[in-house]
């Protein structure tokens, strides 16, 4: 997805937050958004939104310093996240399609992800997901849901690349992760994480606290960018990239570096800004299942 | 009120808001966005959003052509704004404390305002505002309203200069500066536009299509920034601005531009931004009579 004109006031709004989880002064935060606002004459709007956010984090750790201002919120957020597998898990086991109910629960990390930065009750959310009556996500959110063509795809997929979003999502993605395996044990999947901390992406050893190595092989991207950008990540991945049958891909920011690509790429996220509603044609806050094809 | 480093985003956003309007292509939206974003290094925080705002409707006019991309929004505002006129009057003449409604009545056309913005239904809130037994404005949101302290200035005052904010907002102020002449006759009440568009501001013929000219004098403050910033005002509006005894002052960009200002400015406003509640200390949406005293 390329960069719509309504980003770059977001890219400020973003700057400011992370400038200020850094601990920048007020002087400092000032300076970052000097240096961001030079940078925009100059950033194209072909290139997609997660190649600026990986200028801005640059710029935040040049003038504070600060690599990870994320991290103590991951570690805190990750325990919370493991606190709440077993009821995960049960709540597939007791599902009519279990399949369903995983891939439910996976896009659910997403929301709680959206939730805690925007002062959603998550308490009150994970409750409402975890009641065992309900469906994890409701019906009328699901406004693009290609599950019928994602069970179809999985089916026929040996090689499956499951594109990393937000550390807390983690846990969500294993439950899913753990229930293709139940079914098929010879399939290969690999888990993609980050090379390096940006914003609350998941890294290395987010993937492991989450025990994702006990089901799934871990590898990096090679990436410092909220989203897989092709042309930054490691041969290695492109590799994997372009040799899976099927790629599964978390959150907003995969979404915008790869809604162009031209592989068997499965969108899993909630649609948590206006501008990707508009791209997707859905309503913001819709849970998206999407199968793009170009 | 000093700039926030919240403003800068939403300078973003108003440029592009503004710039659309201007009917400039996406490539001359993008350039007048890069255009704003070199001059946020150079624009110090002590300055007040409307002095950027200055900026930023100067660029597009450079780069559009278009000075006054509000015109025919305007026009259309001015001719319904004029049609609720004798509701209005009624309302007044039909309440126990007429200066009270009337005082509401002025902030409730800064109410209207906001929502044509933000596809708020005005048809609905003007129903409401107008409904006879009704106060013009919910007494939950009132969380200031230095009405007693209103009052007995304007018993005294002699000489009272009144800012005008939006166009479609001076037939409500009308109705105030009626009410307040009603009572005392010989009270001289100048009422101030803005000597060139920006935004949606008032200017003189604004003033006069709303029938001022019949109850006040009209004067340009000679400024073109939405909000009264001193600095650039006119002598000849510096000199009433010095002698005034009561200034009453409507709209956000007028309390950003005089919040720290040494005069007996009464602020009457919504609170349609973050930053501004903030700074009040109010909620979002909460109505303002406010005697700022330094």
């Amino acid at each position: 997805m390329k960069t719509y004109l309504e980003c770059i006031p977001c890219f400020f709004k973003q700057a400011l937050g992370a400038a200020r989880l850094s601990g920048a002064s007020e002087k400092t935060q000032k300076k970052i958004l000097n240096e961001v606002a030079l940078r925009i004459p100059e950033f194209p709007l072909i290139f997609g939104p997660p190649e600026m956010a990986r200028i801005i984090y640059g710029i935040i750790k040049k003038m504070t310093g600060n690599g990870d201002p994320y991290e103590k919120i991951k570690e805190k957020s990750n325990k919370l996240a493991l606190s709440v597998y077993p009821k995960l898990k049960k709540k597939v086991a007791h599902s009519r399609d279990s399949l369903l109910t995983a891939v439910e629960l996976a896009i659910a990390g997403n929301i709680i992800d959206y939730g805690v930065k925007n002062s959603l009750n998550i308490r009150e959310e994970l409750g409402r997901i975890l009641a065992e009556e309900n469906s994890a996500i409701r019906e009328e959110s699901k406004s693009i849901f290609n599950y019928k063509n994602f069970k179809h795809t999985l089916k026929n997929a040996k090689i499956i690349l499951y594109l990393a979003d937000n550390a807390r999502e983690v846990v969500f993605d294993r439950v899913l992760i753990e229930e293709i395996k139940r079914t098929d044990k010879i399939k290969n999947i690999i888990y993609a994480v980050k090379e390096k901390p940006v914003i609350n992406d998941a890294l290395w050893e987010d993937a492991r606290m989450a025990g994702i190595e006990k089901t799934a092989r871990i590898i990096s991207s090679g990436l410092d960018t909220p989203g897989t950008v092709l042309s930054l990540c490691s041969k290695r991945f492109l590799k994997i990239f372009k040799r899976a049958d099927m790629i599964i891909s978390k959150g907003q920011g995969n979404f915008e570096a790869l809604s162009d690509c031209n592989r068997p790429v499965f969108f899993l996220f909630m649609a948590k800004c206006p501008v990707i509603a508009q791209d997707v044609r859905c309503r913001l806050g819709d849970v998206i299942l999407l199968h793009k094809t170009k």
